[in-house]
């Protein structure tokens, strides 16, 4: 998702201007901060969220220079002007707020201010009692510059200082206001800009809030049915609703719901025999009875969905749609579109593989194709279809085995017209990877907080995630478990585990989410030696109790309430570790934009024994002198503690391993 | 001094063009290295040295992924091709050496390898021990890709394996053959680049040795006669030179040598009354004797100045000269081009001032003028009518009060038809100042070294320098003193400071320089409470003991010598600070690229006490085993010792500060 190509083009076509022609400019400005790839993609905020915008900039010699930051809403014609302040070592900075869905443009513009100069010069001599007369004739010039411009009530007094500016009799006076404020001011108000330097422009994407804050479930509606053995189907859903918004859920995540191929269909287990009755991985999709914008008759008709959609969306849950870009060996499009896959010289389809490995019932696309225009236009027209049909999130299977400039451009052509469209990266790979699929445009991604169980596993992930360049363009969203991950921790089957694991997901992350039935009736049977679910419902319909309450789901929806009322856990970058002298004691501290929420959590990530240490409240960032008394509320337990000092004890039980603490100053 | 303008544009539009228009590429090339703000400055290098080129490439899926560094002279017109090998998390790499002066060009290419893909997969299959006959026909369409390139070997070999790879009976030669390295050899020879991703064309500009390697001297050739009194000229020059090349310098630097002002001439210690016979500041440029391009009359004529110029050439001294753009007031340029200085309203010319302080013999040039391009292109003639005479070397006076983009273009123009001249930026200033004047071109700088006296400041400014990007295009040389600074360690007049502070510049820096006699002859008064000489030579003729020798001057010699033997300290990037227990002892390890010449410096940096401490050798960096025997043999006092462990006990007095050992191992 790229925008301000052509400003960017612009930019280097000036630089390359700048640089070999004679440009008088005497303002350099460098090192532009926060940027994705020098640019070439936008960064990425939330509605409301802060754009700090920092660089370098410094004229040659000694002289004042300004400068300020230009943004706007891309389709705007007005910028918006805001002057930067400098901080230390010729760097300087400035701040706006976004507030508007879409892409803004900003860039910087820098200047010598030759007349705030000429003030500052005149100050010094003043100060060092060297008489002025000619440095006030220059006065003059300077404000003759601005007089048109200045108001009514600016261009009386600027009359009057060219007045006393050129009469010696009036020495005094003058010199008094030629260094004044007022005179200053005015100057600020209406800079010359004078053979001012400009860089080029930048792109933000501004997405609506729930690309920061979302809470998601999963589960297979054709596992809906009340009864046992019955393929579900979406009005069967609809009675599962109201129990996940009451959990406090507000994306419910289904995956794919088209057709399921019966060519080389798998069975249970993953096995290549399917036998009699197997319903086939909903991802294998495509078959007679239709392809990507069909749906698995046996689930509903498309309007059986917009129904489900609608009654989601009065229950405050969007329903995301799997956007799988591949196909069972009998989706329409081989027979419609043979040059969309890749044939081999014996004459078969190529079926996806990664040697040794083989996946019989999937037909990965070929891209390399030279009829890829209209293969990219479908592919896109897959997602506009469902757009129309009410879907406003997509979780997009494996999008690290298609193209990354594929997506760049379809995410690109999508949030032109649509903004409020968020995609979920489903990319569990190398780290450049997953970088990359966020920097063309995903919204979210999957991460590799699965696998992070230690204190310094997750200490140091947090901190790459949303202390690096990242925090400006890859959101994560903490998964404990998905239908392809029985991670080896949730194995054990211990409730202390599946406890701190959600725990973990939804107070470090803000958007977090559970493949749900299985989580919180803590399924953990494996395939022998591997991270994945043995019966897994990827080959088979499973039969829930979709009524259980047990101390998992209490908490769960505990959890997910908490995070509504409490702003601090709606951002993921604002996090700070806290020091706790004990290795399974983990504690963060977060906070909101205005520090008007603060929460402490600690954790106890030994799921066998009882942990206690000291724990260091961030007295700093809290803006707490030692010694003045903060009250730690338990937001799980209704419980409250006074702390006194920097050091408070802590003890954890595995029963109920952690803390939420609301902090009261 | 940039390069590759249109390259970058092209770039630019053609990521523009790749990013909002399909584009099939499935390669990402990013993350380059080493580049200069993104690529819009050249990075740098001497002759013989490496550009060792990294960059994350990585295709979507799991592919075989194969890159180029493609570079070339930037006149040349066929580009060298050299593979990149992966390193590890998506990073490639591959090293290119430059050999000739001037500017080089590289780029990266990268694509999806189908063919050793193919093979890849194969070999996993057969392994795996599944049929591949349909694998194999796949074989030969990727032979008969190459097989019109193939030379006539190769080509019976590869005919060869398509009658076998096609013939059930002869399966087992056949599979043997497909996972051959000969086959790899031949596809990695002939690569078919599909849908290739290209990176931007990157500059690296090269210059002669010198730019690296230089060791200066700085003396006023008006104080070069044997008589009190007289004002010396270039014909006494050539008495000094002699001694100068023996003593191992191989730059004389003069400073101005042009007419110099006689209104508002300073008087000596800088004082605003000049008295008669008062010679002037030499950097107050220009009389009605002539301007910048005029030589003192009293120093001789222009045949003078470049026979002294042949006679230093030919005892290995280049002669530096000093362009310093800025007037006396009555230069002729005041008269002949008004418009290149400001006028203030009171009809008086603008002379230098940064307030409260004035410069009344200075007139800066006013660079905002409209008849700027006039006015560079004459400033641009005044350095080439001097490389006509025959310099090859500037030091350029205050360059950071002049603007950077003037810079820019004027040393690019100089170096596309000089590509051997070189220039020192005297700038004394800020950080990013500094930096951007030697991004914009300048060979060498001018350093904090003259102020960084303790081991932990000599340590982190060194890092800074050799191990962040600044390496890429900051030549440092290092100057303990000049005319304008007599530092507050130099005013102790402690011969034992003088020792070590040559001492750190020359085997710190492989570029360095002394105000010469001044510091031979260890003057050290100083004007009260500043950093400045008094009786300053930059206001009065002096007279030298040009003969003096001492313990100082043998020991400035040997070092010189000692640094043209060994390669290790003929460059400043290859630096490694040694563990030593004794926060007044420092030591450093250099090495030559080939580590045939490796050097261990170990200096005390207390001038009152011998002290002593435990160092601990580089063994990894010097590829030594620990109890392996190191001889390390004392270039200065021809002494040598027998290091059998890591740790090793060395006692430095400040009557011998240092070691500089040349390892044997």
């Amino acid at each position: 998702m790229q925008v301000s190509y052509f400003a960017i083009f612009l930019y280097f076509y000036k630089k390359t201007y700048q640089l070999i022609m004679m440009n008088q400019t005497r303002v350099v400005i460098e090192g532009i901060q926060p940027l994705v790839e020098n640019g070439i993609f936008p960064i990425k905020r939330v509605i409301g969220e802060l754009v700090q915008v920092s660089a370098d900039v410094f004229p040659d010699g000694h002289d004042v220079v300004q400068a300020e930051v230009l943004y706007k809403k891309k389709t705007s014609d007005t910028w918006m002007h805001l002057r930067m302040q400098p901080l230390v070592n010729d760097r300087w900075e400035a701040t706006f707020q976004v507030n508007e869905q879409g892409f803004y443009t900003y860039k910087i513009v820098a200047w010598v201010d030759y007349a705030l100069n000429w003030q500052h010069g005149i100050e010094r001599k003043i100060a060092d009692s060297q008489k002025v007369t000619s440095e006030l004739l220059e006065g003059v010039h300077y404000i003759d510059q601005i007089l048109t411009d200045a108001d009514e009530g600016q261009q009386q007094y600027l009359g009057y200082l060219k007045e006393i500016f050129t009469d010696a009799d009036q020495y005094e006076t003058a010199i008094s206001e030629a260094v004044s404020k007022n005179l200053k001011s005015i100057f600020k108000a209406y800079p010359q800009r004078i053979l001012a330097n400009e860089s080029a422009e930048f792109a933000v994407y501004v997405d609506r809030n729930k690309a920061r804050f979302s809470t998601w479930y999963e589960f297979f509606p054709r596992s809906a049915s009340e009864t046992p053995g019955v393929h579900g189907s979406f009005n069967d859903c609809h009675r599962l609703l109201p129990r996940i918004a009451q959990m406090g859920f507000d994306v419910l995540y289904f995956p794919p719901i088209h057709p399921i191929g019966e060519v080389n269909r798998k069975g249970k287990n993953n096995s290549t025999d399917a036998h009699e009755g197997d319903v086939g991985s909903p991802w294998g999709i495509g078959s007679k009875l239709g392809g990507h914008k069909s749906i698995h008759p046996q689930l509903g008709s498309v309007d059986d969905f917009k129904k489900l959609i609608h009654a989601a969306n009065e229950l405050g849950i969007e329903i995301a749609m799997d956007f799988a870009l591949q196909c069972a060996p009998d989706h329409p499009y081989v027979k419609e579109h043979p040059t969309w896959f890749k044939w081999r010289p014996d004459g078969t389809v190529q079926y996806a593989e990664n040697p040794p490995k083989k996946y019989q019932d999937i037909l990965p696309i070929y891209f390399e194709t030279p009829d890829y225009k209209a293969l990219w236009e479908e592919l896109l027209s897959i997602a506009m279809y469902w757009i129309d049909c009410g879907i406003r999130i997509f979780r997009v299977d494996n999008p690290h085995t298609k193209p990354y400039f594929f997506w760049g451009w379809l995410i690109h052509k999508i949030k032109e017209k649509h903004p409020d469209i968020l995609f979920l990266s489903e990319a569990f790979t190398r780290p450049k990877v997953m970088q990359q699929l966020a920097k063309q445009g995903f919204t979210q991604s999957y991460t590799y907080f699965t696998w992070r169980n230690s204190k310094s596993e997750l200490m140091e992930y947090l901190t790459e995630l949303t202390q690096t360049n990242q925090r400006e363009y890859f959101r994560p969203n903490f998964w404990p478990n998905t239908p392809d991950i029985n991670p080896y921790d949730l194995q054990s089957g211990m409730e202390s585990v599946f406890l701190q694991k959600y725990f973990l997901a939804a107070t470090l992350s803000s958007n977090t989410g559970i493949y749900g039935p299985v989580f919180e009736q803590m399924v953990h049977d494996a395939m022998p030696g591997k991270e994945e679910y043995y019966n897994s419902e990827k080959y088979q319909i499973q039969h829930w109790d979709w009524h259980k309450e047990n101390k998992l789901t209490m908490l769960i929806s505990k959890i997910n309430h908490i995070r509504k009322e409490r702003t601090s856990l709606q951002q993921t970058n604002n996090i700070k570790f806290c020091h706790i002298d004990n290795e399974y004691l983990l504690s963060y501290y977060k906070f909101s934009d205005d520090k008007q929420d603060e929460t402490l959590m600690i954790v106890n990530l030994d799921p066998y024994y009882k942990q206690q240490g000291w724990i260091q409240l961030p007295l700093a960032e809290m803006g707490v002198r030692e010694g003045h008394p903060v009250r730690v509320y338990d937001l799980i337990t209704d419980s409250s503690y006074i702390w006194n000092k920097e050091w408070n004890y802590v003890e954890l039980h595995p029963s109920l391993p952690y803390h939420l603490f609301k902090i009261y100053k």
